[in-house]
C-alpha cells in the first residue's frame, strides 16, 4: 500500500521539495527526485527559455518524475506554461493565483495539479477546479504568504475538513517529527521549503545557506502585509522595511524600496546586507547544523519519522488519555 | 503508567484549562479538574479577595487539585501569591516575567511550578529556576504573545531540545488531533485555552462565546507589537488599533485608544464593539459549534485523539515513509 500522494506522483515517499525561487534548480528537484520524493523546478525565478536548459538538465539527472512549481502571477506564467507543456513535465504546481485559470489546460496535456492555499476557501475553489491535489501552506513558510496568517496546526485541519483531495502540509516542516505531527493532523504528505532551500544541491549563494543556519527564535518575520506578505530574514533589507512599516509606510513607499532584483541578490548572490532574504520560520530549529546532502535530510526525516511514530504507539510511554 | 505531566499534578489526563482573564473562574476550573485535567483560575482579572472567593468556591465544587494562573507583571502579583499560598493551592503557573521571581517563594510553601513561555532561550531560563514543569505557548495562542512570533509546531520541538522538564504545548491545540500532533512533536501535555473560554463553564460571556464560535480564518489578528503583541478578534477594537498602527502610531498612541478595562468590557460585559476581544487562532476550527459543556469536549478531545492515533498506526492507510 501507498499513500495517495505517492500514487498521484509516481514516488516513493510522500515528501515533495517546495519550488522556491533561486534554491529549485536542476541539482536539487534531481536529487529529491532521486532520492524518492518529488523535486520541483522553482519557475519563479527563470525566463522560460532557462526553464527549458533546467527540465533538460534534470531530465538527464533522473528518469524519476519531477515537477515544476508556477507562480500564477508571474508575467510570463502562460510562456513558462508553453515550456512545461512542451517538454512533457508530468507535474505542475501552481500557486498565488487562481486554481481555475490552468488546471483543465494542463489536464489536456496530460499533466497532474497541485495547487497552493493558504486557507480552506482557496482549498474548496481548488476541489471545484478538479486540481489532483493541495498544498496546505502556514504563516511559518519562507517568502509569500496568505493573509490569514493561519499557522500550519490551524490550517492542516481546516482545510481536512473543506475537501476530500489529496493534502499534502508545507510550513514548518522539516523534520520527521513536524511530518508526523500533520499527518496527526490529516496531511498525507508533505511539502519542504527550507530544509531542501539549504542543502548542497541548492542553487542558493553558500553565504545565503550559512546564514540561514544560524538563525535564532524570532529572526524570521513576516513583513510587507500592505503588499504580498512575506516572510523575511533579518538584516539590512528586512530592517529598512521593518523600519518603514513601524513609520506607517504606504505600499507605493514600501515598494521603492524594495526595488527590483532584491532576491536574486540576496538568495542567489549573497549579498546579505542589501539581498532578500526569504526563508522558513523553521530555519531556527536547524540551527548549527552543517549544509547537507539531499540524501542525508532523507536519511534523517525518515529517521525521525519513524522513531516518533515508535515512541508515540509505545503504550509504555504514551499519554494518559 | 501515567504520563510526567500527570503525575507531576495529580490528574488523569495530561490537559490543562489555561487561566484565562475573564473566563476562567471557579466553575471552569472546577469543571476540568473534575474531568480529569487540571483547571486553572485565571488571577489576571482577579483581585486578591476575589481570587481568595474563588479558591473556596472551586474547592467547594471539586476535591480533584486544581491551580492558579498569575501573571507575573501584574501589579499586585505579591498580593495574589499571599493568597494563592494562604489557601494552600497546590499548583501555580507563572507567565510574563522571570520564572527566577516566584519559583523558590512557591517551592518552600509546597506548591508546583509550570511557567509559560514563547521561547526556548526561556525554557532555559525554566530549567534553571528549578520550575516543575514548562508551557511553551506558540504564536496562534489568543491575548499577550511572544514577540518571536515562533509557531507551536516550531516552537515545541526547539524548547524539547532546550530542556528536560515536563513540556506542555499551548497554541493552537483545541482538538484530540492536534494533542497527538504536539506529542509528535515531543511535548507531554497540552494547555488549552480557547476551547475552554468557550464552554458553558466559561465565566465569559455569552455574546463573545457566541461571536469566537463564529469566526472565519484571518479572523483573529496579532496587533499591539509596539507594546506587548496581543492577538486580537475583529472587531471595533481591533479596527481602532489596526488602523492606526497602519498609519505609524505609536506605543504611546496605541496606549490612548486601549485605555482602561477593555478586556473585561469585550469579554466579561459583551461589548463587542468597543471592548477588547482575546481569542486563539484556533477559534475558526471551532466555527458554528454550539457552546458546549467543559465534559463533551473532554469526551470530545479524548475520543479524536485515539481515533487519529488508531488511524496513524494503521498501517495500511500510513504514509510511504
Amino acid at each position: 500500500m501507498t499513500d495517495r500522494v505517492s500514487q498521484l506522483f509516481g514516488i516513493t515517499h510522500p515528501i515533495i521539495a517546495g519550488g522556491m525561487v533561486w534554491c529549485s534548480g536542476w541539482r536539487l528537484a534531481a536529487a529529491v527526485s532521486q532520492a524518492g520524493g518529488l523535486g520541483l523546478l522553482g519557475a519563479g525565478s527563470m525566463s522560460p527559455e532557462v526553464l527549458r536548459e533546467q527540465i533538460a538538465k534534470c531530465r538527464a539527472a533522473t528518469t524519476k518524475p519531477f515537477g515544476v512549481n508556477v507562480p500564477l502571477m508571474k508575467p510570463d506564467a502562460p510562456a513558462i506554461m508553453e515550456v512545461v507543456a512542451q517538454e512533457r513535465v508530468p507535474v505542475v504546481f501552481t500557486s498565488a493565483g487562481s486554481p481555475k485559470k490552468w488546471t483543465a489546460w494542463l489536464h489536456d496535456r496530460n499533466i497532474k495539479v497541485a495547487h497552493v492555499v493558504a486557507s480552506s476557501v482557496f482549498a474548496r475553489k481548488c476541489e471545484a477546479a478538479g486540481v489532483d491535489a493541495v498544498v496546505a501552506e502556514g504563516f511559518e513558510a519562507g517568502g509569500h504568504n496568505g493573509r490569514e496568517e493561519t499557522t500550519t496546526l490551524c490550517l492542516i485541519p481546516a482545510v481536512r475538513r473543506a475537501t476530500t483531495l489529496p493534502l499534502i502540509a508545507a510550513g514548518g516542516v522539516a523534520t520527521g517529527e513536524a511530518m508526523l505531527a500533520v499527518e496527526a493532523l490529516g496531511a498525507e504528505g508533505v511539502q519542504i521549503g527550507t530544509r531542501f532551500a539549504l542543502t548542497v544541491e541548492s542553487s542558493a549563494h553558500d553565504a545565503f545557506k550559512q546564514r540561514c543556519l544560524n538563525l535564532d527564535e524570532g529572526d524570521t518575520k513576516l513583513l510587507l502585509r500592505k503588499l504580498s506578505p512575506t516572510r523575511l530574514v533579518r538584516g539590512g533589507f528586512f530592517d529598512a522595511i521593518e523600519q518603514a512599516e513601524d513609520a506607517g509606510a504606504t505600499g507605493e513607499q514600501l515598494l521603492e524600496i524594495i526595488g527590483n532584483g532584491k532576491s536574486r541578490m540576496g538568495i542567489f548572490e549573497g549579498d546579505l546586507d542589501n539581498g532578500e532574504l526569504e526563508i522558513g520560520q523553521v530555519a531556527s530549529l536547524l540551527k548549527g547544523l552543517p549544509v547537507q546532502t539531499v540524501d542525508q535530510v532523507f536519511a534523517e526525516i525518515l529517521g525521525e519519522y519513524h522513531k516518533a511514530k515508535q515512541r508515540i504507539t509505545d503504550n509504555g510511554a504514551s499519554l494518559s488519555v
